[in-house]
């Protein structure tokens, strides 16, 4: 697929000017830390927001120029509300991808003892994630709902929520004061969370060789085996998908979307036609971006799905049309 | 797959023993609506319990002879905390599944009038389905969660929550004395939740025609295009899967589990062979059982898998091992 | 594929000169009678060739404007040396598609009486398909091979072949002063053989809806699995296949190139998909050409697999490669 | 499939007894160089008929107790014949495979020079094979059909066809009177045909780890996708082909039996599975025998596909079915 292109490759914005960027807030989340990671924001105006919606209306209204978003935790799985926010809201693109380690700190005010501690404020996906030693070391607490990794310590601290102690994320503590009761209580020290950093629509950034190609594929329900009909269309051009989940269209029970990761750049010939495929057998197609891998490993495919191969075959479809003898 | 078997057919329990069943309650909850349509539980010990966990616990334990777990939602997906107990706690089966419509209702103290509502209690996904009806009707409202659809009531009527009114299930109000200022504000009048009636290791009830099989699959890691010969395993065998859902197994990015419910019953010859395939191929694969599909639609399939095709096949392979003409 | 194309549609040439066709006599052949049914040959110069290689090379050094020739027999499959010609010759195009009902006659010269007939001279190919008729009738013959289903007549009448009758094709009536013995000898009334017309290279003829493409395809030997490959190249696109015939490429045991008939013509989006897919994994392919099939049934093929759907999925790629907003 | 199988391995008959053996005669050809590789026919006897469907009727009748045919030539292909004659006859097995080198001789009575031919008579294929050497060294000869190797020179020798030298096998030498004029005349110095000793119905020979299965596989033609289907059931059992020839049924154009050789053995539970998911779909399939190859190479295959993985999962299977808990 040549095409001639002419507008500007993917940027937030010409580094003269001031740009904003969104992100769940307050300072403290791990979203932060993954704004952190984005060398070009650092400097700019960072706008804390409450929720994955409100940062993603930031973008599409223009009060900001990109939005951090968590799209998928290594325990939890795919983030729900961010995939159906950018399977449902256009005008959207992916063009970076940020990972942060997940653990949690359990904080209390200044001068609490760990066995002061009756009531626990937490998030509940990080509630659900610190229960192996929560069991261990305060086997009789209870919990307390709290909206946020922040909010829990907040709420902690100014009273609104009635519990001694809060679990947070660990970069908490340059915020507020706060004592640290216990550090590292996460179940499994590998957790990671994927961010990703989202602006309008927008050409994808230049291809590094070490990139991702994200897409939000619906189901034909006319026919079945059409989930190996969607596989298929990668697997046969060589690309191998890093993220396969499903989410229910809410419709009705049993229809599905498909949030996919596949390893390539749709500037590749191979993901191009693979994308070619998909779009003409799907009834929605969402294209969320190519950008780079923030794992940075260059994508190793067989030499059969390289772009000369691609282009090699057209001339040759080329001259058979035209009724030239072949050489 | 001919074997000679003796053991009793699932059911809970003799008719003449009485029988405890544990749920989510407090008496009000979706769950017990669900448990409400077991016609054999129906004057037998209900058990409320605080979430899955402790009522898979309690079968497993032997406190209760089944428990009523919510397993999918067709808004939300997958119910993950289901999954992942079902996925990691051996010597569980599903024996039955019933759906409940959800819908919601807003509730409050005897006397409080809309306009006085500015804080709403309720559990985080219900307070996301009904987005729609609140952003019309009370915009400026705030949340504050609770931890079921239940809680969020009491919490609102004892005090202990902050909230002039809360997001209930619809049958709150046969336990507990409440106005009720608004129903149906979910955003989707057709929103369903699955539930399913488990119990310890036993064998499946007899197939009725139209059963279903549900599994969870673990996918090797070592060779690309698992998951396309995982569902090959049903395809070639003419079954359809009415769910398939990942989940992260939790140790790294990028490994999944698989969800799956297909159409069929273990003891039909071709599910039999789908499943020894997925056995053969798979690292780990839980059977979670066979049993009668909720809408009772009958499974139709090709002719050429029915089961006397299967034994057709076996009876002629062992002609030609003994070496005997054909005839 | 959309291109310019300006060399004018395959036609042997323009109406008011004089072409040449070359076919397998002599005059009699079931070839003849093929070459009888193309209307624009009548009154032209046919000439007769004594094999498939002759009447190619005729047209590849230009004494011929066509040729006709066999490629498949209803009873003896593909005739192979006819396959292997146009798989190893370049620079030829097939542009027409003719059937001819194959049956048999036994003829001797003027007077002579079955009982007379001891040894019958035939055609191998024609005497193997009156098997069941001569076991029959002259169950104690034997028989002397003759090169054609005319040479066989020839040979009796003149003498150079010890036979006192032979196996020809009705049409030698026509041409040779001969009584005919028996008619409708052949074992299979049913049996048919289809005749191609073979040009230079050229632009295929126009796509009438009820097409053949017909092609030759090398399997890469590295990778095992690449004939289910191929045929998935086609499978995906909506296409079936005709024909598709195993041909050993010669150099060592296992090897072999596939002749494939599929239905469609390489101006419809799916086909020269297809081909460009088989192009990319194939070590080598021999395109023969698109043309209208000989029985002129309509191409039935899913919607999903239309000219538009091609378009529309190529501009909505060439969108998300400009960065415009999707509409 | 475990079976209990009471009947004697695959052997011709005890040594004790005499045995004999049909073949494509006379003395001299390449048959007679396959069975000549036969240890235990060695001192047998050996009968000389004239075609396959002799030497196969021999076998069925009684007449004798093995046929040697030739089965499969690297430059021609299948031998149609011989795959058609196996599709239709029941009652046989292969329990050997057998490759003979071929090249050709160039021969002729005593006394006679290069220049002085000017007719060759020559088996048409065997013809065909030495087109190359003859271009160069005998530009204008023709040709008299033969029906064989040997049939071609016995007519030089005794003047029953009109040609001064004869196209022959190696072997004819240690038979006939003859001056070999020219040696080693085939276009390709790697030419082999592969031959089979056949068989009444048997219980095949041991599997020795290097073995090879064959059959004769019909498509149902009332579903699309059928060839890709079937190739899939060795896949997905790590299952190679060496072989995949397709033949007309022969009672219509587009109609095919396929004839495959796969690498393994049936008392293998990949291989037995295959056959199983073969029969189950396919309208007709034949068994012709599992038994050693030729070259003596062991079959590889994945780990994943060995006996125990098999055993395994029927194990699992058994216990799921009978409701015992997992273990």
């Amino acid at each position: 697929m040549r095409i001639s292109v002419v507008a500007p490759r993917a940027k937030v914005k010409p580094v003269t000017e001031r740009r904003t960027y969104s992100y769940l807030g307050p300072a403290g989340t791990f979203t932060e830390a993954a704004l952190d990671q984005v060398a070009e924001a650092r400097g700019q105006t960072w706008r804390p927001v409450h929720n994955v919606g409100e940062a993603l209306a930031d973008v599409l209204e223009g009060r900001s120029d990109a939005a951090m978003i968590a799209i998928e935790n290594s325990i939890e799985g795919g983030v729900s509300t961010t995939q159906d926010a950018l399977a449902t809201l256009p005008g959207l693109r992916i063009i970076g991808e940020y990972l942060v380690r997940v653990n949690f700190v359990l904080v209390a005010p200044r001068g609490t003892t760990l066995d002061q501690v009756e009531v626990i404020a937490a998030h509940p996906v990080a509630y659900a994630q610190c229960h192996g030693w929560l069991g261990e070391h305060l086997p009789s607490h209870s919990h307390v709902p709290a909206s946020s990794n922040v909010a829990s310590a907040i709420g902690v601290l100014d009273g609104t929520l009635a519990a001694q102690a809060a679990i947070a994320a660990p970069g908490i503590v340059s915020h507020y004061d706060v004592d640290v009761l216990a550090e590292g209580i996460g179940d499994n020290a590998q957790a990671v969370t994927r961010f990703v950093l989202v602006t309008r629509t927008t050409r994808s950034p230049e291809p590094t060789g070490a990139d991702k190609t994200s897409l939000i594929v619906e189901l034909p329900h006319d026919h079945p085996g059409s989930l190996l009909e969607m596989l298929e269309q990668f697997s046969t051009r060589g690309i191998n998908l890093s993220l396969i989940e499903s989410r229910p269209i809410g419709d009705e029970l049993g229809r599905y979307r498909f949030v996919i990761d596949a390893d390539g750049h749709i500037e590749h010939e191979r993901m191009a036609d693979a994308l070619l495929g998909i779009r003409r057998f799907s009834p929605r197609v969402v294209f969320l971006g190519s950008y780079p891998r923030a794992d940075r490993q260059i994508v190793q495919y067989p030499d059969r799905y390289s772009d000369d191969v691609f282009v090699e075959a057209r001339d040759w479809l080329r001259g058979i049309l035209s009724g030239e003898p072949e050489v």
